[in-house]
Order: structure tokens, then sequence, then C-alpha cells
């Protein structure tokens, strides 16, 4: 490998050498190579290493003789401890929340009293920068800020131990879900952000458009510069034809050839010009109209555009070539919903698998979310005790149920018989229990806190509730479709196994009410050389909830949208 | 770990043994675990497996005895051979191109005299499943189409060996990115796609939007149901007046409570009904306006929207705050270019690097470019001789020289000092030179290409041509940025190092007639903590381009948009 020998292996397997390396693209050693050391750093005693990072808490000591600072770089939920003499710098510009120090120093135990907490501290020997923070007007200086405060401050609620962990676990959750697919062959495919596959309803999609934009340059345009009338538009014409008759009275005549040639160059730029007039003479201020609706064939695609809902239709053009394959991109409802757990742009995870049946997807779903949880474990210890301490004493406790856990799996069917069986003993739900309906968010957290204290799949599923791609079982009454149902969020997959025969998913389009001819593509993959496949989805954020304990989507996402809201 | 052991060990290091084991999510084997073995496939003689895929091409043979298919998974670019017998199935239906085959068989060494091609091939035995195809209306029959051609046919495209390879090239640059930047402690962060952060001019920008919808829905509601008259509005108010005088008369004739009560709740009606009639007054067809205007407080987000065009700025804020990290996402252009360079979205990679200047940032640069092709190397082989074999002579050969050559640097003023000996030396250039424009793709190209037939990294542009975000440098006439140029697509990378002085990018917003408004919260982070940082962006398709030869970009994409273009 021509690449220069990285200087962080990745995760938790650092060995404790007595040296530290700086990082390859910037000038310092990142905190987590010093203090997630097995022996948390005490090795490197006598190093001299620079350091950057945000001051946390700081506080001048000994009469103003020293200073304490608090450092983190991101790098991990720990900070190290920075003393600084007030003869290297002035020291009250180090101490306040927040302020970014680049220092250079000395890893030094501290003295022995004080050991409890720090096992290793930078004594500081150099500044090398400073940027510098106003208290007064700093709009985060509280260590302990509510959720809610921090979302007005989307640029600024990284800098806070919350977000950042937060940051940590998405940012391992987006590596072990590339991670889990590659090693068993998937191929990670971008589906398409911009659609003109409404498949969903148009309803809740947002549009994308340059036709706004393109009337409002017109509507300026036209105010700077009106209009030519038709009297304009006459004129322009009525010169056409007089260039016309020259010319051809010029050819009558035999004229010499340099004669005609400047008569004709005048005739093409009268015509140029009419042109131009008539074109402009049909501007109209607005949005273009063609027969009462919006001209579409206007837009920017020469159609209508969405924002997706969902890779699945398209990443199934991939599956049906490739046989296994992934997307994980951002996808979009339009939905007016202001509840804790919608938003309207989050990212999914979408499998899709060829030669694959419903038991293979489910399988797959399963070990999917076993190896995320695994890898949580495995490398975001730190950060999921900093959950467990501030948000949910349950949340380390969870991954590893989930991780060693076989998850039950139960029909449809059986899975009603069981919520009945609970109302006859007196559980209340909200929504009534019967065969044929969906599942409701309390129904699912019964099954899987309740009844059984573990994770859940439900398959087989009434046809009515389900939507049109899904296999439709011998029984003509059920689909192939699997939802897995986890502790504090309930459903985190929904999947299924695809229905493949072209007549019948012709047939279930029909029945939907839905018009065949934007489902021809799709219907071209069963048509020629159909294949059994499988694949489900996965909600990104519903699994950081699930992982953090956090309650609300809107902390786990980096930059929310909904109703109302998008900041940056 | 709870999950199975995985039955495909990542890419090219399966070691030999004398079995091969079916894929955990799917019934077969995968096609690239039998023949990219180090023996091809030959130890596995005597093996039954199930495999799948699609014949690309199948004959029969033997007066009509048995047929050789070509079957090819995506799995691998090499196709396994099946023999199946008459005595077995059929054989008219497995022949046509694109036929897909679920079979099971036995791994037999081809008969000596035919083992130059194939060293391993699958006798069958049992048809476990056919998705036929009639040749006759498959839009994809013959074994070579041109890539035009198939543009037309995004949904099955994937099923020819060229995109299909192209496919898993991008896959592996794709796992190559995170696999970099996590080995080097690079945190991935979702950057927003929608944004209300207008940074480079609308003009150039999708807007995303709800209000067309909303718009036509209010217009055929009012069709369906014409809105109330002032005529109806002055009803309901004087039925709110007369129910209100019946309230106060029966209170000051202090009658009985529930007579009072049920002419309350008739007066409650009444209002509601007026409050319903006055609102649907106000509907008006079209876009809501408001002083002339577009009312976007009246959009889904209370304000214009659009999809991003990079997600720098924002990214900013997690490297202010966790020191490195990266952003891999799509990103938008409405322009109107039709050329083969362009696409309205494609993905970009851009890592952000808090206490690192520009001499970091070319080191990172160079070593991702450097690691990427590598990758390629070590783990796309195949791919890349069908490319070298179809496309490009010189693809693996570029690899080659990208991974384990040093980059030039050189300044802009030495860049073009030496693009002015060319011109003096008689090389034609349809762009001017002279210091202070603004490098052409052809002056790029002399760069890589001709002078020094290498990466080449130009740093230190002037300040004019360049964004307000760049760091000035001491000369006041450059700023901090880098472009890397590499031999067949010219620009590949473009960053700098970001200004992190408040005061000095304050006034280069100004000086650049931009607001200050909309830049409040990224110069929140110069104001607060300001820390030096630098990064930059890769054009992903751009890289695939340089890796494979194709030509144009629409090619390199699974799903192209451009000007009146956006299938599925």
């Amino acid at each position: 490998m021509a690449e220069p020998a990285p200087s962080l292996l990745p995760f938790n397997n650092l060995t404790i050498s007595d040296t530290v390396t700086e990082a390859d693209f910037s000038q310092r050693v990142l905190i987590r190579s010093i203090l997630t050391r097995p022996d948390s750093g005490a090795g490197l005693a006598g190093q001299t290493v620079k350091v950057g990072g945000w001051v946390k808490k700081g506080r001048e000591q000994g009469k103003g003789s020293f200073a304490f600072l608090e450092l983190n770089d991101g790098s991990c939920p720990a900070n190290l401890q920075l003393i600084i003499y007030a003869d290297v710098a002035p020291l009250g510009q180090f101490t306040p929340t927040g302020t970014c120090l680049h220092v250079e120093g000395v890893l030094q135990m501290p003295p022995e009293d004080k050991q409890g907490k720090q096992s290793i501290e930078l004594k500081v020997t150099k500044v090398l920068d400073v940027g510098a923070v106003d208290p007064a007007k700093y709009p985060l200086p509280k260590t302990r800020l509510t959720l809610e405060f921090l979302r007005d401050y989307v640029h600024l609620r990284p800098r806070t131990n919350t977000i950042s962990a937060i940051a940590r676990i998405r940012n391992a959750l987006a590596y072990a879900t590339h991670t889990f697919f590659q090693k068993h062959g998937f191929l990670y495919v971008h589906t398409p952000i911009i659609t003109t596959s409404d498949c969903e309803g148009a309803g809740e999609m947002f549009q994308v458009t340059t036709l706004i934009n393109d009337a409002e340059k017109v509507e300026k345009e036209l105010i700077k510069n009106p209009p030519p009338s038709q009297e304009d538009v006459d004129l322009a014409r009525s010169v056409v034809k007089e260039k016309g008759e020259i010319v051809a009275k010029l050819k009558s005549d035999k004229a010499g050839k340099p004669e005609i040639t400047a008569a004709v160059a005048e005739l093409t730029k009268a015509k140029e010009n009419l042109s131009k007039v008539e074109e402009r003479s049909k501007l109209k201020p607005g949005i273009p109209k063609k027969d009462g609706k919006v001209d579409y064939g206007q837009d920017f695609f020469a159609r209508q555009a969405f924002l997706t809902v969902s890779g699945q239709l398209q990443v199934e053009t991939f599956a049906c070539a490739l046989s296994s394959v992934y997307t994980f991109g951002p996808t979009f409802r339009a939905e007016h919903s202001h509840t804790s757990r919608h938003l309207a742009e989050f990212w999914m995870v979408e499998p899709e698998i060829a030669f694959a049946d419903i038991e293979d997807d489910m399988k797959c779903a399963e070990a999917y979310v076993r190896f995320l949880c695994q890898w949580l474990l495995d490398n975001c210890l730190d950060d999921m005790e900093f959950m467990v301490e501030k948000f949910d004493k349950k949340a380390i406790e969870r991954l590893k149920m989930v991780a060693s856990t076989n998850f039950v799996r139960l029909s449809y069917t059986e899975a009603v018989t069981i919520l009945e069986e609970a109302v006859s003993k007196g559980h209340k739900f909200e929504n009534k229990v019967e065969w044929g309906i969906d599942l409701a968010s309390e129904h699912e957290k019964y099954l899987t806190e309740t009844k059984f204290e573990s994770p859940v799949i439900v398959y087989n599923y009434p046809k009515g509730i389900k939507a049109f791609y899904m296999k439709v079982n011998p029984d003509k009454k059920t689909v192939a479709a699997m939802d897995v149902l986890v502790p504090k969020v309930g459903e985190l997959i929904g999947g299924s196994q695809r229905e493949e025969n072209y007549e019948v998913i012709k047939e279930r389009i029909l029945e939907m009410g839905l018009p065949l001819e934007p489902y021809e593509w799709y219907l071209d993959l069963r048509r020629y050389g159909t294949v059994k496949h499988s694949g489900f989805g996965l909600g990104f954020e519903r699994m950081i909830l699930f992982a953090t304990g956090i309650d609300n989507i809107r902390d786990v996402i980096p930059f929310p949208r909904y109703p109302g809201r998008a900041d940056l």
C-alpha cells in the first residue's frame, strides 16, 4: 500500500506502547489515542505531545498561579486534563467553556492524591493557538442544557457531550452497516434522490422544481423590460416581408453575388429578430400552464419530480442483475407530523437479495441488527456508558440482550391471537385487536416488551394492509411480509419477499387502483428473467433511538428537518 | 459475535479449501466464491452446489442433447459455465440471453480439450427455478450494446457486463472511502440534503417545495366546492350574533343550567362554522403570495428550501467540535449542462479537519486518492481488466502510477509560469494564460498529462477567483486553496484551508457583495472558540471516470439525472 501507515488503528485494538503517534493529517495527537489505551495513558508519562480541542471546564487555582482545563477533541467522550502555569501565558483567556486550544506539553502522572479521576494529565509548555470565547456572549456556556434548547443551535450543539456521543454512535452504526453488508458480498448502490416514480402518492412527497425560480426570473425580466406588443410583432414581421421582397427582386434582376449575399444577410437578421420578438411576446408571468394544469414539460426534468420516499423499487433493478445489493441514503416525507418520531428527511438502509425468500430475509434482518448491537458494544462502550449514565439505564443491557438473543418469530395470526388473549385477561389497548388490523405501536410494544421481552419478528400479514409488491402467499389472504419489533422503539425493520410473478403483481397493482404505466419498468423486472427476491428497510434514526435511549428523533440526526424547520 | 460466521470472506483473501459455503441469506453459492479462488475453482470438482444468475449466452449442442449456458450472478465479472442435458429439462427455455436460472448441480472439470477457457463447470442436475425471457421482446438481447442505447434502459442495464463492472468498482470505491477515513479517526457526518443556506446563489439550485401541490389541492377543492361568498360569511356572522344574544338573554334571565349549556353549545358550533367559512373565503387559486412575492411562510419549512450543492459549510460545524469528520452524500446542481461531465445529482466526499493547514490538507488528499487506487488494484482487478479490454488500455497502468507516485506540488504562480513557457514554445491553448485566470481544463490536463505525466497539486490561487471561505495568505493576493489534478479527468479534488479569523471572513463576505445574515451561524464558528481547519471535496463520479476510463458521467452513476431526464 503506497499510502503511509495509519497512526490510528481503528477502534479499540490499540496495543500498549510507550509512544503515541501524531495524527497523519493534523498537527496533534488525538485524545482518544492517549486516554482509551488499556492503561488510560499512564504509560505515556514523559512524552511531549501536541493536542487540540475545546475547553469543557476551566478553573484557575493556587491564587491564579495555574489553571486546570478539561480538554475534549471529539475523538472520545473523555476529556484530557491540562495543567497550565501562569508563566506560560495569562490564564484568563483559557478558562471559559468553549475556548479552543492547540497546545504542546508533557504528559505526566498527576500527584498521587489526585489520581482518582485522572490517570494522566498534560502539563502545557507552549500555547500554539487560542480560539477565545467571550463567556458573556457564548450561547452554550452551561455544561448541561436541555436537548430541546440545543435544537435552536444545531451549529454549536456538536460541542456538547450528548450530541457528540450521539455523533460517534451514529458514525459507528453507519460504518458497521457497510461492513456487515460488504462482508456478506452485498454491493452498495446509490439509488436516486430525485425521482419521477411517484410510488406512494404525491401528497406526502416533496416536489423538486425550478419552475418557481424560472417564473420569478421571467417576472423580474418583464418588469425591467416589458414584453413586445402585437404591434411590435407585426412590425418585425413586416420587416421580414420587406427584406424578403428585396432578395427576391435582386435574384430576379440577376444582381451581383455580393449584393444578393448582403441582402440575404439582412433577411436572416430580420428573421432572427422576429423569432426573438415572437418568443418574448409569449412570456407570461407565473408558473407555465397547459390545459389549465402546471406545464411540467417546462420543468428541469421535463416532468414532475420528487424527493424519494424509499430506494427499494430502484434498488430492485440491481438485485435483479447483481443479486445481493443494498442502498443507504436519505429519504423524505412531506408529512405534517410534529411528533418525536417523525422527520421530513431521514436515512434508510435497504438491502435487497435475489434468490432469497422471506425466511432468508428474516435471517438477514436478525443477523444485521445483532451485528449492529455487538459492534456498539465492541467499539463504542465509552459512549454507551455515557448514555446509560445520562439518559437510559437500560441502554447497554438492551444491546447485550439483542446481540445474544435469537429473535422470536411468530405469524401475524399468532400475534393477533396473543393480543386477543391479553385483552381477554384484562389488558387494555387503545386500538381494537382483530385479525385484519395493522398492528399499532402499543400492540408491537406489548409483544416485544411485555409478552416476550425479546426482539420479535412478525410475518405473513393480511394482504389488505400491505403494499402491492409483496409476495402473495398460497393462502391468498396474506403476504410474505415481516416486521422486526424491538423494545424501546417497536418496529425497527419492515420487509418482505417481493412478488416476482408478472401476472400476479400486475393484478395487484390494478386491484389497488394504481395505474400500470408508471410501473412498466418495475413490471419489466418480472417480464424478463424474473427472480425470487426479498428485502427490507431499516430506519437508521430509529436504530439510533433504540441504541442510545434518546427520546426525540430530532436529536439523533445532525440537521433535523420537520414542519416549519430546516436550519442551515 | 452472536451473528453467524460469514460464509464469504471480504474481497480476494479466500483461502483454498475443498468446500464452498452457501451464502448466508440466499439459497446459493456466489459464483465469485467458485471462480475467484486462486485455483479458479478447480479444487471444488465433485462438490454439489446451488447457483443462481442470468444467462449471458446459451447454445444447444450435440443435436439438442445438451446445452452450454454462461451464467453470471453479478458477484464477479466472470461467468460460470453450466452444462445441462435434455433429460433434466427441455433446453429451449434456458438458452435465451437474460433468462434467470436457479439450479443445483455438480462441479466438474471440463473435458481436457475444452479446459482452455473454463477451469470448472457445473453439470446441472436439478432446475429449481426459471425466469424465462422471450428473446423477440427482450430489449437487451445482443451482447454488445452502446452505452448511449443503454441509458434508455436504466432498469435493465445493470444486467450488462459494463454497467455491472462499473457498479462493482463504484461499490469498492465507496467502501474504500469509508475505510480510509474511519482508519484515520474521521467521523462520518450526514449533512442535510434539504438546506435553507443558499450559499452559491439560488439560480443553480433546485427548490424543494410543497407549495405547488398545496395550490393544486386548493384549486381542485375550489372547483368541487366553490368558496363562500361575502354573503355566506355575513350570514355565518349573523348566526353567531344571534346565538350569542340567546345565551346572553338566558343568562340575564337566570335560566336553568341545562338550558344555558345547550345554548352555549350552539354558540360554539356557530363560531366554529364562522371561522371555517372565513378561512375558506380566503382561499385563492395559485401559489400564495405576499407583497407580490411568493409567500414561503406557507411552504413546508416556512421558508424557501433547496437541495444542497455541498455539505462543506455544514460539516464544518462538526469539524469545529469533533475535529476530524467527513461527509459522503448526494449533491445537486440545476445547471442546464448537457455535457458528458455534468449531472444534476451526483455524490461528493468532503472531509474536514480541525488543527490542519493547507499542507495537511494536501497530504490527506494525496493519501486518500492513492489509497483508492491501491484498493481497486487489490480488490477489483478482474473488473479493471475488463475495463482495460473494452474501454481504456491505460486504466490499470494509471491506477498503478497514481498509487505509487508522490504528487507533484506547485503553486498557482509556478503553474502559470509553466503554462506561459509552453505558450512561448508554441503550445496552443484556447484560453488565454495569465496570472489571475482560473485554470481551464486544457491547462490542467497540460500540467498533469503533458508536463509532469503525474498527479499534480496546484495551491495558493488568486483570491479573486476563489470562494469567500478560503484562508487569505499573508501576501493578501492569494488564498490557501488547492486542486488535485490527475490524468484523464483533470481536476479531481478541490480544497482549501478555511479562513478561521472572524474579522477577515466577515470582510470577505461583504467584499463579495453577500449578505451577512445567512452566514451568522457560519460566523459563530469563528466567533466562539475558532480553530484552524481545512478540507476538500472529491467528486465521486469523477473518481470513477478516472478509474474506469469511461467517457460519459451518465454511465457511472446508477440513475443519472440531467436536463430533461430523470428515469425511475
